[in-house]
């Protein structure tokens, strides 16, 4: 309960005044005086601060409303520091730049099985990528790494799908770095400034995660470890995991139990039967995962996007049957439309959010930006 | 972001001091004052007025540190208003009656099973013991009521296990009705100043539910209805549960899946056996639900508590197996100690929650108080 220093009032309303800049492109400083209750001298000084900074740009003159002289227009800079994305899955390598808008500016895919190489070689890779996304001529503020497994801090803990433990992500880039469950980076990538803010993202690659966002956060949990769908036990007399235990999700639903789609498209009878399996199985650990947390929005990500079609159905019929508030409240199954992509692209958003944070620190060190 | 009235202020700033006053009995208006940075004259004023609206007391003169003269000691006053909780289980009505300082002051218990009962016939006896423990002397600032499932605002959505669905839980007493689903109420009651602030409590009844509290908050859901852990499926070809659907947890682990605690001390075969399926299916869907959200802290109630030494064993068995980040984390799982009154204490304590949120308003109505 310490009085705020001057230091930190400063900090403080910069990120106010950068959020709302966000939120309110072609406002004016006397627009964002009036939104945040900040003398307008206080604002001006901050704003230019930010233009001169590069994090937000001058749109133009805006109309006058009311009395008072014609202001200038300001909106996020589309060359501010941008965020690099890259997720390390079990089979690939995808990367992109991402600019302070949002939008992907370049990517990078090295497709390939990550299994057998040591994490340094991966990371060898990572770095490289990173890099070449890196020289695009654009301000880098930050670099986002997505694993499949624990993390705690920057540190990989355990990754069973490519069977790495205990590996620190610490890449030589010269900016921060920022580590993250692939799950949960490809939930981050489905948040829409216009989109729902309470939802699960199914991430179905070789392992299945979730991301749960409720209230347009990440619930991750006392240790970050929240969200691994995968080991829900669907039936403990079934195969054998590659977590030790029987029965987990993932062996009905990850990518070594489903088919290609072409596969699923060319009515495949062994192909169909493993997609009813799969959606029945995702089902009964989602209606529990619903009747859990009372988050009713699903959206499926990777492999289970792609088969979708042949999902909904008994996945639908799982969650009418056993969701207790379905009457109250439907749930509803969507599919994500990123692609694999989704876990770079959150990852990369999440890796600049320190700067949406605290503008006046990052500019203060700006001369780190790659 | 619109600027704060003086109504608001003064609002903000008693609920500030009357909170500072809880977590710090004994404090002086000056300490209060250099606690929250509050001028010392507004400390005195909102002060005075906690005081003579009986909501703190003043407990005598605290030394003096520093400079300045000796001040009186303040504390929540055991006299303010006092909270009504009442659980109506399947087979008991239990309530009791809360001191502002969370002490139980008096408990009624009425036996019976409610299941062939008319939702009016019941809350007859609800309005009657309520009334019952409201002629105790003290002042009554609100009522809590604890229900077997889905809650949406005052209603009572759908209770399986009682046959009862949209049930208007209107008492006529007087003072604000809360009501809240019988599980959460449990955990609110585990709720402890130097306890953990991240937990699930297991309401082992009829039904099994599970209060999920997280930062020392309840962990609600979009409407409310979330911590239905009873409904995790554990076996897809398991048996019919009260819901429609097949294999839900609570078939295994609910009261009419559990021996006495007498025939399993006796070490009859079959009670045993029994125990070890609840626990080893607890430990299932409790892996489940660790997996998913991270909250490694497990406290089981009603007759899962009474019943402990039993279950402890398979359920930290399946934990052990089954929980991916049990390495880095280990779950603990205690019993609970509050007994059958776990839910109607929680209820009257979050009964009472609108006072201190907001001691002002409620001065200003304090003729409402039964």
């Amino acid at each position: 309960m310490r009085p705020a220093g001057q230091l930190d009032v400063r900090r403080h309303n910069s990120a106010l005044l950068l959020a709302a800049v966000t939120a309110n492109p072609g406002c004016s400083r006397a627009g964002l005086a009036a939104m945040t209750g900040l003398a307008k001298a206080t604002v001006s000084s901050l704003v230019d601060h930010l233009v001169a900074g590069g994090l937000v740009a001058e749109t133009g003159p805006v109309e006058r409303t009311g009395r008072g002289r014609t202001g200038t227009g300001l909106a996020l800079s589309a060359t501010g520091p941008h965020g690099v994305g890259v997720a390390v899955g079990v089979d690939h390598v995808t990367a992109c730049l991402v600019d302070p808008l949002g939008g992907v500016r370049a990517r990078r895919v090295r497709s390939g099985d990550n299994r057998g190489r040591a994490p340094e070689q991966v990371l060898a890779v990572v770095t490289r990528v990173v890099r070449s996304l890196a020289g695009q001529g654009v301000p880098v503020g930050g670099v986002g790494v997505a694993v499949p497994g624990l993390v705690r801090g920057g540190v990989l803990l355990s990754a069973p799908n490519l069977d790495w433990s205990e590996v620190d992500i610490a890449l030589d880039v010269g900016v921060p770095v920022t580590v993250a469950n692939e799950a949960n980076a490809a939930a981050l990538a489905e948040l829409r400034p216009d989109g729902p803010r309470d939802y699960v993202l199914v991430s179905g690659e070789v392992g299945v995660g979730a991301g749960i966002v409720r209230d347009g956060a990440l619930l991750t949990g006392v240790h970050g470890f929240a969200g691994e769908l995968g080991h829900l036990c669907v039936d403990p007399t079934g195969p054998r995991c590659g977590c030790g235990a029987r029965g987990c999700l993932e062996t009905y639903a990850g990518t070594a139990a489903l088919p290609t789609r072409q596969a699923a498209a060319n009515g495949d009878p062994e192909a169909l039967s493993a997609l009813e399996s799969a959606g029945t199985r995702l089902g009964q650990a989602l209606s529990g995962l619903v009747n859990l947390l009372d988050i009713p929005t699903i959206v499926l990500g990777g492999d289970h996007a792609r088969l979708a079609p042949w999902l909904f159905g008994p996945l639908r019929a799982e969650l009418a049957r056993r969701v207790i508030g379905a009457r109250w409240s439907p749930p509803t199954v969507v599919a994500s439309t990123l692609g694999r992509e989704a876990a770079a692209l959150g990852v990369a958003r999440a890796a600049v959010d320190h700067i949406r944070a605290d503008p006046d620190s990052y500019l203060r060190g700006a001369g780190q930006a790659l």
